[in-house]
């Protein structure tokens, strides 16, 4: 028997918070979302969230980061913490972010319309800089504490901008940053909707993923060097084909996946540079990156040591050298399992069809699992298509994941009521 | 036993005409030449060589490309020309092109010296535009009769810049370039000297190549289409991976040569995009070059139909689509076999080491062809080396093949002597 839930989420107000959220940054020719992170988009929307947060009746507050928190309940003891981030990266989708936010807030909205009274306050809230425009996720890390200052010295965005400049220019003091970190033990717990941004629920068929796991991400790039010669005149057997090299190890790929990885393996080259890339000459060098994740370190390490042994023998018997560098080696997180759990029960309360996945991508609950058990419930991505204007999930799962949330919600925020 | 040379080059002579020619467009920080077609140091070396040949006594003749010519002995009947071009692709080396045009003169210098007469009369050449700054082989084309009124009219540089203009920006008038072409009969034989560009020579150990063939191009550029999915959220069994597919293409080149292609195959991926080209996102798009050479048409063909039905074959496994462009295609060119059987029986009379060749790289020699039988010799490129300022060539060497040229030339202007 599946107990009704006591508290309903307001399906109408949702949309509108989200379309609220999504006033700002829209490219009205692509139908795409650009509030990058300390951007005036991005800005504009934490004050416009603010505002409505006040007027709602939550206690506001906007740390150095500019992390947006909307509080309600009693004033004291620590709190159930729910939310996304606001940023988007450039002409990205309408849901990367916005739904935890708009979801998190319509959630303490229906909690104070059923006039229920908790035992823990709920903080919605939305933070700052969680796509990486200057490298990290700014946000959850300045609420964990979690920020190096040599890196908020050099961090800088791909088009040059610097991040210090780039909160300047938006009234911000970067070196008030530490005070953004929230004390141990005032969270009880931190819980994050967000799309899946892959094709797996759709696949499944499924409205609902539970996070157990997030993957750990290693970040190379990769060198071969050849010679450069006539492409006519050069025989096969006498060519250092720095080319010929990179497409030898992008081939190996599956085969060291199927060798030493997991079902939960990735390994990408995205990005390729060739030189002096003109058609009649033998490629002298190739440029690419290597992303490797999986959500256990075992395997990822296993991954990284069979990939540069593929490089090395690729390179011997091609005649090339390599040069490879590591720039960031981001370890697996596993979530709270007892908070996984408890999203789980109220899954199947809540008669929704559900699995439990680990997450391929990078999200702010992955940094709150440093300072409290943090929870991340996914809902399907059409096509599995994220960060693009195409983005979009189906009303009914956007529905089913905040009524998930909610009353998860719920049973943190109201342990007597268990 | 060897007869000794009855005339014999002077070697400091070739290396002062040289070292003349090399005095117009050096970049004297990298050592590199430029005399692109129709460039400034391009028409100023050609108005020095006219000066040097008609000091010399030269008869000397510019036609409507540009292309220099200096006769010399009766001044009726059939010449043997000799020579090469002038021009050089940016940051070239010394020797690509200039070589063949000094060692030319200099056979026409040491048979004045001797005071043979002759029975027919030597023509040496600098042709124009060999390197196809614009596409073709304009200087030889314009001698050959084979130039395309309408390629004439949007021939183009990479940069933008048209033939047309270039043309009049230099004082020539392109609307004369027929004028340029050369009566069938007028020239006996063409004799070229030119550098091998490749590491043949040199791994054999060998000071001359007499070439039999010139390879075909097939120029096609190639684009895969996949999905541009996140790195992280989308399994490698849901992925269409535009760029594992090219890599998956590459890797097939040598075992596609190994079953329909030759020892003469020569197959480049030399240019390479990928799109959008973001490490973290999986390659949507993959475009790519793919030049196709070998010296006989069979084996051409067998490769296109190979490398065709290859990059099907991937697309289907990958789950990708595909365009591909043939640009051109131009085949195989058979050089005259008697030329080539005087040219080594002269090169076993010299007493070099050397040895027939096809060549890879197209040259005057091929488009003469059509007009006059052709002949090609080859001296060794240094570590295989061209198109760069370390292109070079030991002394020793070009001094054998000068002097080859010069026993040939004899052979053809004095065929009484035989």
């Amino acid at each position: 028997m599946i107990e009704a839930p006591r508290v309903r989420i307001k399906e109408e107000r949702l949309k509108q918070l989200l379309e609220g959220i999504n006033q700002f940054g829209r490219n009205p020719s692509t139908g795409g979302f650009n509030r990058m992170g300390f951007s005036k988009a991005d800005i504009a929307a934490r004050d416009w969230l603010a505002e409505v947060m006040a007027v709602e009746g939550l206690s506001v507050h906007r740390d150095a980061a500019t992390n947006v928190f909307g509080r309600y309940g009693p004033p004291a003891g620590s709190c159930v913490m729910v939310g996304s981030h606001l940023d988007t990266v450039p002409e990205g989708g309408a849901l990367d972010g916005a739904l935890g936010v708009a979801a998190g807030l319509e959630c303490v909205l229906a909690l104070r319309d059923a006039g229920i009274s908790l035992d823990h306050p709920v903080e919605v809230v939305a933070t700052s800089e969680e796509e990486g425009r200057f490298g990290g996720m700014l946000g959850s890390q300045a609420i964990v504490g979690d920020l190096d200052p040599q890196w908020l010295q050099q961090a800088t965005a791909a088009d040059g901008l610097r991040l210090a400049d780039a909160m300047r220019a938006q009234g911000l003091d970067p070196s008030l940053l530490p005070t953004a970190q929230r004390a141990k033990g005032s969270i009880k717990a931190f819980l994050e909707l967000h799309i899946e941004q892959g094709p797996i629920l759709e696949a499944s068929g499924l409205s609902i993923g539970v996070a157990d796991r997030i993957s750990g991400v290693v970040n190379w790039s990769v060198k071969l060097r050849g010679a450069a010669n006539h492409s006519g005149t050069t025989p096969m057997n006498l060519r250092a084909d720095a080319f010929a090299g990179l497409a030898e190890v992008s081939v190996a790929i599956p085969k060291i996946i199927r060798r030493v990885g997991t079902e939960y393996s990735r390994v990408t080259i995205g990005k390729v540079d060739v030189e002096p890339n003109f058609p009649h000459t033998i490629p002298g060098t190739a440029n690419f990156s290597l992303v490797i994740r999986d959500n256990h370190a075992s395997a990822m390490d296993a991954l990284c040591v069979a990939l540069r042994d593929q490089i090395h023998a690729t390179c011997h018997a091609h005649g090339l050298t390599y040069t490879l560098i590591e720039h960031s080696r981001l370890p697996p997180v596993e979530l709270d399992p007892a908070l996984a759990q408890l999203l789980l029960e109220e899954a199947r309360a809540l008669g929704v069809p559900h699995q439990v996945m680990p997450s391929g991508a990078g999200h702010d609950a992955q940094t709150m699992q440093a300072l409290c058990p943090a929870g991340l419930i996914f809902v399907p991505s059409r096509g599995g298509i994220s960060h693009a204007p195409e983005e979009w999930t189906d009303w009914s799962d956007i529905y089913a994941g905040a009524q998930l949330l909610l009353n998860s919600v719920l049973r943190l925020a109201i342990p007597s009521r268990q």
